[in-house]
């Protein structure tokens, strides 16, 4: 490493205000007037350097070789020009990194804050009395034609998980377009997408006209489906039928409240989630074993919930298997209340969309025909198109 | 809840045994002769019943109302005969296990230890030294023909993370055979195959002529592909495009154990993993944020690295940005040293599967013609497929 030397530097940037800046430690350090210092670790420019050597634009990839590249490295000068700051390297390799472009990237939590809520869009949860006002309601042709209601659609998907697409008529396959407008439907062993009607001999108890109880779709796969459409093609005017409604996220919001030892256990103790089916001729067993809440990084990104998919091996220590009934019992006792559950019956033409990670699903029992055509779409796509939509991706 | 009653039993079993029941506190108590008790919670059994009314058995589903359930119920009688555990419970439910379903279920820890390593096959991890001797072969049409041979390769993929298919010829196409025989391909925004080979203006950087670094691939998804399939069509007699693979589940082991504070960071420290393209005329802008190193349960699960598709945002406190550069140091030393590294080149008709989650693979720079067509499957379905070829379905 180089001996220790400061350089300094300033310049009047596009919006005429006075910077400054100068090494500290490890870092270069920006300075807007009296305003506070902007800090940026050397190791962090020198990795992010712009020039084409360094960086593809074409394929927005970083090209510098990582096993060749100096951790260890300091500028030998640093300099405000054109608003932009220049750096020297010891190895004479030059780096111009634009004003703008740096404050896009200061490590200063606010800044921080506001690109992790342009990068996903953060949820919001909903009660069953908020269900009315919260639900956004959204025109198939629209959707199909605009790309700002298509924005305005992920994004309802993306904060309440839930919104209604109307006006997509009855017949099947309108849910291919509309997953076109994302990316693509994704694939399961039930197909691309899959008929929701009484079929004598099912093999999922979906394709039955009991009730279905509250659930989310899929527990059973690692990878299991992000966003669910349910296009209501035939509702018989005879009784039930109605589509049920959970959002889960809040559930878990008052369960950690008010009870966070059953929080603690249902969003630890792992359950196996498991399918045995055939479908196409073809036997399938999927199984996934985790908890009925998953957090990442104390937040919740994922409930598992299906009664019948839930299987009887349950290879915990027996103590946590008791625990973990009692929490369950509050938890199914807050899914099923007022408080919590939605009914709302779909009407022919209706797609219904939600978030297959935190809302619960089920169905009334009914009589007479009833047939639903339903598809999947990944959060990777939906997150995807809504920050090409947004126009986030030049920042 | 009832009072609180003991009811003891006996009966030979198939085997001859002599077992006697009771209940105690919460739970049912099976004992062989004298060896340890055997305990089923009371409320895991009514909740497991196997009765037509309780669970069907076409679509292997519990049908047992969530909401009416009783999680406070106890026997009013238990017995054992014709090698079966007879319950009966207050609301005149009667409940019927056989002994052997019964076993498979216990909950003791070699029991839980035995269905842990069945439902998932325990990866083994490898050095560069040990490569030669891990390294399954498997001819294509025997993968397509044998289920036996489908089988070995599959678990040669779980276990090892990697293993070569010989004999596809040299045409396109060959991947979506080998997919179908375990579920499908897996789609992305690249298409359900994707080419690689030098392109004039390519949005990424694995479609230029150049060395490409060591990675996993798609890093920026969340639900990134599990296995990857990359078939040679054509490899050049002319210098370099030899593969380059390293265990990073091996590289994982070493860093915990000879430097677990650079670990600790890896393993916690999010990263921006992100993905700017323009495929079939649409713009794509992936973004998944998550350490180099995911574990679940203490487990290595999921490792991310791509130099070239990193996010040059980073939201974190400043302080962790400096650490983390200096644990990747430790880790890409170690990535790219002998132990690790392993070089191979492929011949046209070979193709290389791996395991996406743990094996970092590059490509040294080439000159001349070189093809290779990639494909990916999910291990959702070949895990699934394992325990269906493996009869573990019925256990």
């Amino acid at each position: 490493m180089l001996p220790f030397r400061v350089f300094r530097g300033s310049v009047k940037s596009l919006k005429r205000f006075l910077w400054t800046v100068e090494t500290k430690g490890d870092e270069v350090v920006l300075k807007e007037d009296d305003k506070e210092e902007l800090r940026f670790p050397h190791v962090w420019l020198r990795d992010n350097c712009q020039c084409p050597s360094c960086f593809h634009r074409t394929s927005n990839s970083r090209i510098i070789d990582i096993e060749q590249f100096d951790f260890d490295t300091s500028p030998t000068d640093v300099l405000l020009k054109d608003s932009c700051l220049l750096v020297s390297w010891p190895d004479s390799h030059h780096s111009r990194y634009s004003l703008p472009w740096l404050l896009a990237r200061q490590f200063t939590p606010h800044n921080q804050h506001d690109w992790l809520d342009s990068y996903k869009p953060l949820p919001r949860s909903w009660t069953a009395y908020q269900f009315k006002q919260i639900l956004q309601r959204y025109q198939y042709q629209n959707i199909l034609n605009s790309d700002e209601v298509l924005l305005q659609w992920l994004k309802s998907l993306s904060v309440e998980g839930v919104a209604l697409v109307e006006g997509a008529g009855t017949k099947t396959g309108r849910l291919q377009p509309l997953a076109d407008r994302v990316a693509f439907l994704k694939q399961t062993y039930y197909g691309e997408t899959f008929t929701v009607k009484a079929k004598p001999g099912a093999t999922n108890v979906a394709y039955l006209s009991g009730s279905l109880q509250l659930h989310t779709d899929l527990p059973y796969y690692h990878y299991k489906p992000g966003v669910n459409m349910l296009h209501c093609i035939v509702q018989g005017s005879w009784g039930g039928g109605e589509s049920q409604l959970v959002d889960g996220l809040s559930v878990c919001e008052w369960l950690r409240e008010e009870h966070p030892h059953h929080y603690w256990i249902l969003s630890t103790v792992p359950v196996v989630w498991e399918d045995r089916v055939v479908e196409g001729g073809r036997h399938y067993h999927a199984i996934h074993r985790a908890p009925v809440i998953c957090e990442e990084a104390g937040e919740v990104v994922r409930i598992n919930w299906s009664q019948v998919q839930r299987g009887s091996h349950f290879p915990v220590p027996i103590d946590q298997v008791t625990a973990w009934y009692r929490a369950l019992q509050m938890f199914i006792t807050r899914v099923h209340d007022q408080q919590s559950r939605v009914f709302y019956k779909l009407n022919p033409g209706e797609i219904l969309t939600f978030n297959n990670m935190r809302v619960l699903h089920g169905r009334s029992t009914y009589e007479g025909d009833r047939h639903l055509e339903g598809g999947y779409i990944d959060w990777d796509f939906v997150y995807s198109r809504i920050r090409v939509l947004s126009n986030v991706s030049e920042s």
